[in-house]
């Protein structure tokens, strides 16, 4: 059933949007701000189930791509955010019909609902990962042989790159040192596909989910209960850390936000590791969950999400856990995604609740 | 008067323009290679003066980009050489009537005689230079305020981008840090221009001079006379050094050859520095010849041209310079091409064909 995104709705699911980020896909005060601006401007934004979206859609992702710690400097005008559709639109010689969103987070999932206002455009419920993931090709729709390319990139200067690639990663490869040399943050669009494509491709509902993520956050802190046990039931995972940030090492490196940060509680210690987004969470030295699942920090009482770029000394934060599509499970997937892509020495491990470590100890030492 | 491109024109024409490449724009061995095969593949290719250009005229430049010292591994195929011409012919809408050379160079000369074979259209007799230099924004096109793009890169994978920028320096950054990812040789074609620009901002006659330069150097061996006075004649220049290749440094960073090269007689020194291109010959230490001037290295008695990837020590050499084309020495090209920009904390000196060291000594010495 489709429904309508109208401004008041914005700070719920830019939160939820930040929550399923996984540290990435940008903040989502900042998300909120710029998709505020283009509903005043345009009007609101109408989201339509997968099973309104008819075979012979024409859809395009639109995502910002960079360095979050950039993105979050450097925001873009409505005219920026419009400017690779309309790119890609040129070049394909046909007329888009629907928006859909690359990946879920702060900024990722309120761009392209400020590019669907501006553009008029119905926006799909839902999103090429069920998370945020740092390089383009890691969407769903990859695994399914569906192109990146043509894809367009546009910064805040006015240059635009219309790319065709022989494969995902190339594309990647391409857009990421052009948007290094824009800046280190610009807006893309690309994997142009019907719709009979998309509902195959896509995760379903992931808007429906970041605005029940969101607006179950405020709620439970108004009903005074528990905000992270809100989230963490709804996507069927579980608190795997509570503590205080003691350590953050972040550099912003080939077009990325690459670091680690440790927390500590009375008597364990617990280090992610991220790129853009947390893809490693290891206990005391031993692995606790990896990339493709979910690890999420949030912060300690109000349970709002934090991203990798507001990691700070000192914050109190609970770290949940969550298993992500069942598709980014298949050895085709974990090769792009899994922990060894990103240089990580550690084998790929299911993420199902159920974790070696008796997570609420830590949970309860740290409070 | 219109002539025509044959395939045994091509070494000669090829040596000339490698003279006037002034170290850059790639080996003329392989250029001569590359455009032979298209001629045989698929005819001879006419070239027309400019005023056999009409107004209205689609004129593209093709040319390849990237370090020389990766060029002459990376040969492109013949579809490698037109698909940007069709990438930016698509994305133009318009069909493309004249092909024409960016810069003169051994393979920057003869790379556009294959894109014009292939794809059966005229080449235009001249080049937007009158010699070579490294960045693509560095043609007299630019100056007329003739925009680079939309301009096309492709690589030997079948990427291909097409880029619109905001200016012809914006052009270059983008186009080169593609160039660098895609393996540091690539085919572009950009600077779409009409008949008429491309008669007022091009170099006229470029190809014939380069055809008379280089049949010239063969003809004075054939005749038993000196190949280095008759390109000297030719070119209203002058010999300013003769010598023993004594120090090559040559590294290829950010996706340029860069370095220096010691030249050594009985009593002097001339270092050369170059990127791609020489910029800069210093006699002794002191400046003897500058960008946007032409300075050329010659083999000692064959008089072939050496260009900067191919430069080795112990080889025996002259050097001439001669002077650039008028319209380089204004305040605005002497800004995107004097020694100033790139690097060189020395002003740009007019070579006129009188320079303080008396070159003669120097030549006689060393022979």
């Amino acid at each position: 059933m489709s429904w309508t995104i109208t401004a008041d709705l914005l700070p719920g699911l830019a939160r939820g949007a930040a929550v399923l980020g996984t540290g990435g896909g940008g903040d989502p005060y900042i998300g909120a701000l710029l998709a505020g601006q283009a509903i005043r401007q345009h009007g609101d934004v109408t989201v339509v189930a997968f099973d309104e979206v008819p075979d012979d859609a024409v859809v395009l992702t639109v995502a910002m791509m960079g360095a979050p710690t950039v993105m979050v400097e450097k925001l873009p005008s409505l005219d920026e955010v419009v400017a690779p559709v309309r790119a890609l639109g040129a070049s394909l010689g046909r007329a888009v019909t629907h928006v859909a969103c690359a990946e879920v987070g702060g900024v990722n999932s309120t761009i392209p609902i400020a590019a669907a206002a501006a553009l008029g455009l119905p926006l799909i419920d839902g999103d090429g990962m069920g998370r945020a993931f740092p390089e383009l090709q890691m969407v769903l729709p990859t695994l399914y042989g569906i192109d990146a390319s043509p894809l367009a990139v546009s910064d805040d200067k006015g240059n635009v790159a219309v790319l065709n690639t022989v494969d995902n990663a190339w594309t990647e490869r391409i857009a990421r040192v052009a948007c290094v040399e824009m800046g280190c943050s610009v807006m893309i669009s690309g994997f142009p596909m019907s719709g009979l494509q998309a509902r195959k491709a896509l995760v379903a509902d992931s808007l429906s989910l970041c605005r029940e993520i969101g607006d179950g956050i405020f709620a439970a802190r108004e009903a005074k209960t528990d905000p992270v046990e809100h989230t963490v039931r709804l996507l069927g995972g579980r608190e795997v850390f509570a503590g205080k940030v003691v350590d953050v090492q972040r550099a912003t490196t080939t077009g990325f936000a690459r670091g680690r940060a440790r927390i500590q509680s009375d008597d364990a210690s617990l280090e992610l590791s991220f790129q853009n987004e947390h893809l490693l969470a290891e206990l005391d030295g031993s692995t606790l969950v990896t990339t493709p699942d979910l690890i999420m920090v949030l912060e300690h009482d109000s349970g709002e999400p934090i991203t990798t770029e507001k990691l700070r000394y000192g914050q109190r934060v609970r770290v949940i856990a969550a298993p992500s599509d069942e598709r980014w499970h298949s050895p085709a997937a974990l090769a792009m995604v899994g922990p060894g892509y990103f240089g990580y020495d550690t084998p790929s491990r299911r993420f199902d609740g159920r974790i070696d470590q008796p997570a609420d100890v830590s949970a309860e030492t740290a409070a």
